[in-house]
């Protein structure tokens, strides 16, 4: 039987799932969590299937090492392109951040049209309206894809006229076609809400999947009573973060984002995993 | 002995090298081109110098299992971070791209003030100028990180009003100290030319290294007795390339950038060399 004390594992290319992190901080306080973020490899989006599959693999089995009880997949490209696969292959509770979102949205939407915005990798995988189309067929989705959004976060540009520009021709096209719920795709978009919100206008609704998967996951933690109930033993620390490159600069932009004292980062060679 | 009509390796991060590899063709026409993009790990800029040693380490190795006889580090972040380790490790004629940059630059300033433009990386290595220094002592060099470079030129935005207004960010600095010379010191930057051109003005003199690279490339295989001199046997192709991820995406962007019919492009898995 596993272990309820057992931290959750939580993973993304890089910084961009720190904001689901968050969100599961938050909503359920008790639980041990070790974050990876694959800062060698980012960005994914632009990475292929069998690419991206192959590394999330890898960070499973690295997660597996630090005898997780449950792993959540904070990314949305690694979500649309390898969830099927690690899924089938690893004997582990998960829960990916597309089926949330893609719920909310079809929950929000008053008119019928929703737009999601993510990256290359994942627009193109259609998932999102596959997903939305399941649950209510007469709603139209349409997806666009905004590869220079993650540089722009990663860089720090949250609130800037470049990104604003940039921002604009990503998201003119989604105002002409009058959609009133608009999706962030990925986990880095939620840092440049206001910017998005402002373009958008006050008519769209932005649905940012961390608060809902953190929901699912606390659900799916009590359907399979792994939900921690009891004290734990924190003299290690509550919260691990690891990267398989670039600790110190990792751990400034965490610590800038999460609000907890200091966050201990370690960087890991994840090849070898 | 070597054989005379083994290929020259040459490797970057991504598409940047293939504006070196452009510029050997065209000066060492009679040579076969072994050419990895390591497009499954890009960027290298804003990665440590361990992990670039290591992606540095794997591709040598892969390059000699196709028979080199030579090897170009066609990647500056690359060149800065690895080339002493690899160098010594692996004993084959190799040349990296910011010697030469150097060199070129140190010939060309007037005024005696240079600048430098790269990423992250290389900035923060202080390479070019250590280099430069070694090369006259009473020369300035100011260096600037340009990290969305990278990105905007993977997204084809080489005349673009964001890359303009990006550019005017990163370059008013170095025109308000008046320096005559500067290098490109990425391999990326050369397809965003016009732009930096245009912006730095007429009084500028822009050095890409790829040029030089290519000379000494040459006077390299003339020192080793390793210029090839005879007829090879081109059955099956002149020039390969091989991607760790993506090749046909690859494949279309060196199309339009090298003007040779078709380039057969081939993924691997790089992280099993």
């Amino acid at each position: 039987m596993t272990d309820k004390t057992a931290p959750i594992g939580i993973f993304d290319s890089g910084v961009g799932g720190l904001t689901v992190f968050r969100e599961i901080m938050s909503q359920i306080p008790g639980e041990r969590i070790v974050y990876f973020g694959d800062t060698a490899r980012v960005p994914y989006g632009s990475k292929s299937p069998e690419t991206v599959a192959r590394y999330a693999g890898q960070i499973v089995r690295f997660l597996e090492s630090k005898k997780v009880k449950a792993i959540v997949v904070a990314c949305n490209t690694a979500s649309a392109l390898a969830m099927a696969e690690i899924e089938k292959k690893y004997d582990i509770p998960m829960i990916e951040v597309i089926k949330p979102g893609a719920r909310v949205a079809a929950e929000t939407t008053a008119n019928g049209r929703i737009g999601v915005i993510a990256t290359e990798a994942t627009i193109r995988s259609n998932i999102y309206t596959r997903y939305i189309k399941n649950l209510n067929e007469t709603l139209t989705i349409t997806g666009r894809a905004c590869p220079l959004f993650v540089p722009l976060v990663e860089e720090g540009l949250l609130n800037d006229t470049v990104t604003d520009e940039v921002a604009r021709r990503y998201l003119t096209g989604l105002i002409d076609i009058d959609i009133d719920t608009l999706i962030l795709g990925c986990t880095h978009y939620p840092l440049i809400r206001e910017t998005i919100a402002r373009i958008m206008g006050e008519r769209v609704k932005l649905v940012n999947p961390a608060y809902e998967t953190a929901r699912e996951l606390k659900a799916l933690l009590m359907t399979n009573n792994l939900l921690n109930d009891r004290e734990t033993n924190l003299s290690d620390g509550q919260y691990h973060l690891y990267v398989s490159d670039g600790a110190e600069k990792f751990k400034q932009f965490a610590d800038s984002i999460i609000k907890y004292g200091i966050l201990t980062t370690r960087t890991i060679n994840i090849e070898d995993y």
